[in-house]
């Protein structure tokens, strides 16, 4: 199944131009600023709405396959035949996606999307209703990665010249999968950094190459559990964060057998897994 | 209703040691680090489970109360007869919090939550099954504040005073209330921007000063969509976020009168509606 195409809504950006007064010490002006779009999107299975997240428009496809394999709905490219943007005379505005699952997914899965009580993206696991269902069974780890110190060190420059060919709001999260070599392969951006990591995700999917056991993971802010369980859905044995993990996060990565790697930035970086 | 008291799990403490090994260009080496404590709390109203947020154990009962009232269940403090942890054989560890509602809260309302069609603090409005239901009917906002430049311009320092009392992780987000002359009232940090809202909110909940239409609410992070519909859902007219707006929280902010402030540091500030 191929889900590139139209991505998101037309003409969607991933920022937008507000009016805005600005203040300081000595002077006060008018100004236009841009701020990153943030509109929900609603995703369905078969015509029935599962999941609302609030996501910067663009790559929505990936987003929503990725969605569905860190929800544990989907295990690869194959269960989905069909993906695509429809229209809602309630919402015209390109913000629902509907998938069409293959047979073979089991009736399990798709019940428990049916029941709407998995998470959105935004998040990652918030929504759900009890803390039973928080957890995922991700598969086992089938292979770790050694990656050299100096790569890892190299690996926030380059998240930061390719995000700066986006980011003009100061207001997107960023997630990108690196080779062990520290060559990037993909980048995306968006409102909520579980989106930003469903959309790599998604977009590795679209190759057909799940799990994704022959990258890192690098996201821009900080790494909780959600971030550390959708890398673990989706095969990833090495997520490096510029920003602080979680003390779930430290713990779901050693029991699993992920490298987890936080504060990745001015030339440091600790290994809390 | 009182809901302060055991307010979180015992001995709870919002950050927590781990081993870690610091890299750096000269040097490695084992050492300890501090980071933010992360667990699930399930919120129940009479027995039912409607939603979990992950949060930073501590003030639950007030992210309970918070919770429920930005999330349009309750009206104010006397919606809520109880409230307490409770003891749950599969999650022993002070994560589950009971709630009784007052006979007069509307059957739609306890419907709506025993549908668990609302989401977790920890987004806001995630998990929500379609985007109907992501736009809660706020109140209107019945007085607008007026606040000087100056007063803005010296919160984030407050707010950073107040901060490193509770933070050695880098990890916790903070919000917080102040008055008009910028002094604090009350200020709360957890692992998600959107259960440090609730917790503040809580907290003037429970001293049945609801509608909060007296102070400015101070974020640490971003401000997006579920931040300032908190607010409004709670009355607050003047949101200040140290971090970047979202499109969405520019437009809800413009068409409901609430006063929106972004990049408030480094002696300057926007003013988006």
């Amino acid at each position: 199944m191929r889900f590139k195409g139209p991505n998101g809504p037309t003409g969607s950006a991933s920022s937008t131009p507000v009016n805005v007064t600005r203040h300081g010490l000595h002077r006060t002006g008018d100004d236009t600023d841009y701020v990153a779009v943030e509109e929900p999107l609603e995703i369905r299975i078969e015509g029935r709405a599962v999941a609302v997240t609030m996501r910067t428009p663009g790559h929505d496809l990936e987003l929503a396959a990725g969605f569905l394999l860190t929800e544990g709905v989907i295990d690869g490219a194959d269960d989905i035949t069909a993906i695509a943007h429809v229209d809602d005379p309630s919402n015209p505005r390109g913000n629902t996606v509907d998938t069409r699952l293959a047979s073979g997914v089991e009736a399990a899965r798709r019940s428990a999307a049916d029941r709407s009580l998995f998470a959105s993206s935004s998040c990652g696991i918030c929504g759900k209703e009890s803390i039973d269902r928080v957890v995922l069974n991700a598969p086992e780890l089938t292979k770790t990665l050694t990656v050299a110190d100096p790569i890892f060190l190299s690996l926030p420059d380059k998240l930061r010249e390719a995000q700066d060919v986006f980011e003009q709001t100061g207001g997107l999260h960023a997630a990108a999968l690196f080779d062990t070599e520290g060559s990037l392969e993909v980048i995306r951006e968006d409102i909520g950094r579980h989106n930003a990591v469903d959309k790599v995700i998604g977009w590795r999917l679209e190759q057909g190459e799940v799990p994704i056991d022959d990258r890192i993971l690098l996201i821009s802010g900080r790494a909780g559990f959600e971030i550390v369980q959708k890398a673990l859905m989706a095969g990833i044995s090495v997520v490096a964060a510029v920003g602080a993990p979680s003390s779930l996060a430290v713990s779901l990565a050693t029991k699993s057998g992920l490298t987890l790697i936080g504060f990745l930035r001015d030339g440091r970086f600790n290994r809390y897994a």
